[in-house]
């Protein structure tokens, strides 16, 4: 009784309303705090400030998401694959379960003799992923979903005309600019990094070609890289637009055909 | 009798034809102007070229500021919830009357011995939001709005990822570049400060990736990036396709379907 | 009799087939032609190595195009509005005219005793805009237009909101940079050159905030950048599907519902 | 028998099955691994550790790729015009059969006595273009190609008007910066690189204006980039959306046309 409870609580998708849980929604506050504080306590100047003061937050958020890590472990046994020793065992590898575990272990993990201090802070940071796992059972998210799925070929076709000219425009500067700058341009991959720098149009400006024919195969990438952002853009509006029409008029219409037919 | 008239020709929502009474296209203009000295007001050569001069001009838009302020106050009175005293108070602080005492208050607040001079100038330029106020009446302003609302939630959703986005790499470049550049990838929080340059492809290149692991990390976020900008645009392109279609289609349609039910 | 053939042959509204004419073909290739030698001619290592070669050229261009002045001011005169010498006159300072004169002028101007030498050169260069003329008449261009008129509210709009935003990112830039950067943020117009270069995310780099306060700005802005791209992108694909439906789909539509009401 | 195998494993549109053959579905793993090969080669530290390895992994693929390059030169007789001697020699021509040998020949070529090292590489790694053959064959693609060919004109168009704003701005910062900046604005081919890091958003900020009225004008030049990262996206988004629906629809639609005739 009380583990299906809990099962309905914890369990996105097992929640009979629309949206989220009263306890999921806790949760999604608890987690954002909890990441808030890992991002803030990165900064040496705030650590130093109050290290004891971080420290005690981190233990009561850790004692928190224990106790979840818990509940949700006791509530997976609803789900028969997740039945007895055995499925708990399995629920403890699966997916979710081990992005959950990011939440905590850190935190035990800093007490061991052999540990990495940039890791642990990065693993506290992405307890943050966990939010991805409620956020699935949003209305907005199915339809984005639907979206990039139904263009998904389209999409990668796009991403690999994408990598194409990546390369070329790489290989073509690597020609040219080599001689003349070679830390920059003294093989494809360093070249990779302006390639990738143009295209995406972000431009650093780190890295700028300086021979005249540099700048113009510079110049010829740069309006590429127009088209390889308005190629996805313009996928992603027309599937969009699909999904949303799919999902607003389909009722009506589908009653405009019985109309006809009758 | 008077009040009435001045209530229709100053709340745009009362004025019967559609866009903008006589009085409030004046008022444009006069923000429009106010804003305009403000702004060059700030600039410290054309100040000292003419202190007195700008003095003059900003209590001249000051005093017909005013005097509009009053008649709002009076014609208020209209609205049921605005009649009275009590009613009045309720208008001065309702938000637009707020921010309406933005294009007064500061040149009063300027002769208090206490008062910070950025602040008063800054509060001086931004006598601009009050065009909001009448730009939301504009039909261009409903059919922007109504697909800003009609698809908030997938807006949000695709900010939350962005943000999420934002978090991972801006953690994955702390990571790998905390070691080599203390100052600029130091900290999760001072790492975002490159990621979101590099997110929304403003990359101004102040700070960069210099290890080869970073620059993979930045060429990822870089790639994400295009979809940071694509998902925004192509939700927005679909919304604005249903809203147009809506209202330039809907009566043919309606006319269409009378035909088929007849 | 030869009038009026010249007249179908220079005006392009008056060639009976859809495209261009012949001789406004080979009127479109001289303009490229001649600006591609304007452009040449400003670099001063290529000026400097064949001056007299430059000089030839353009005098052949000039010879040219002032024939094919000649000859439109002849065939004018087959439009009742540009008959006789008041007509004529009324052609000379007709917009197309005028700016058909920027291809002759500066040959001539440039023999007066004092002229801009850098003026000159830009005249040049700006032949080109004689292409807009002869490019209005394509077929896409209409469906451009078209687009771009039906939403001319929703597009002014959003250029209205960016101008918004732009002027307030840049009042709290001033705000909090000013005192630590006086030369790049001393005044709001200073800050607009960076709150453009953000906005845009164009993000040159050349200026950037250092206060933590003025980055947390800034990176608020680098993220409603994304938004001032996304509106008018998406308000363009919602007219452009307009556009491009309408022209392709209204036969067919108008045959089906001609098949219903049978 | 054995040549009518060949070729329909080796011509991708002879394959019956959609997608590709097995044997093409190899050929694509060996283009990509050759590729990287390529591109890692060109990086010096890497070359250095291993000279003989990466000449033993190119001598490898070269064997692969001449035996694959005799199977279909061997196979292209399966298709009349390619049949006997004088056909071979017209397939040696063909377009894909040159592309080809770009994976073979900068093998050979290496041991000729004269020989450009950097030209070489780039074909290595051009090679990856050979994808580009079998890629066609697609689903995605022919959606991709179908949107780009019916919005050709406008798309040109809209090249058109960027490559007519490109010039203009140029021209422009060319007659306000040409004094102040000899090295970065002398000349309007100089300036374009200025106007095409601008009108693409990419801002590199290697030059920058530093006039007032030079600032003015990459102001207005910056805004302008919106527009032309908007309209072939608006364009695209537009076109996608037509061809998709005619896929998804099409079949739809007939149906209920025969249901209303019947």
């Amino acid at each position: 009784m009380l583990r299906e409870r809990l099962h309905r609580q914890l369990t996105p998708g097992a929640w009979p309303d629309s949206g989220l849980s009263p306890i999921n929604r806790v949760v999604c506050v608890l987690i954002l705090l909890a990441s808030l504080m890992a991002v803030l306590e990165t900064e040496p100047t705030l650590r130093q400030a109050a290290p004891d003061l971080f420290f005690a937050i981190e233990a009561v958020f850790v004692a928190l998401f224990l106790a979840e890590y818990g509940c949700r472990l006791y509530a997976a046994g609803e789900e028969p694959r997740y039945r007895g020793i055995s499925g708990r065992i399995r629920y403890v590898f699966s997916f979710w379960a081990l992005i959950d575990l990011l939440a905590i272990l850190p935190f035990f993990l800093a007490f061991l003799p052999f540990n990495n201090v940039f890791l642990l802070r990065m693993m506290r940071v992405l307890r943050i992923l966990r939010l991805a796992r409620l956020g699935r059972f949003s209305r907005a998210w199915s339809a984005l979903a639907e979206a990039l799925h139904a263009r998904s070929y389209e999409l990668l076709l796009s991403v690999g005309v994408a990598g194409l000219l990546l390369l070329i425009s790489a290989a073509c500067l690597y020609v040219v600019e080599a001689a003349d700058q070679h830390e920059a341009f003294g093989s494809v991959p360093r070249a990779l990094w302006w390639s990738i720098a143009t295209l995406t149009t972000v431009g650093y400006g780190d890295v700028t070609p300086i021979t005249p024919l540099g700048k113009v195969f510079a110049g010829i990438t740069a309006v590429a890289g127009i088209g390889i952002i308005a190629m996805p853009t313009g996928i992603l509006a027309a599937a969009f637009s699909d999904v949303f029409q799919s999902k607003d008029h389909q009722p009506e219409r589908r009653h405009g055909a019985g109309e006809v037919e009758r």
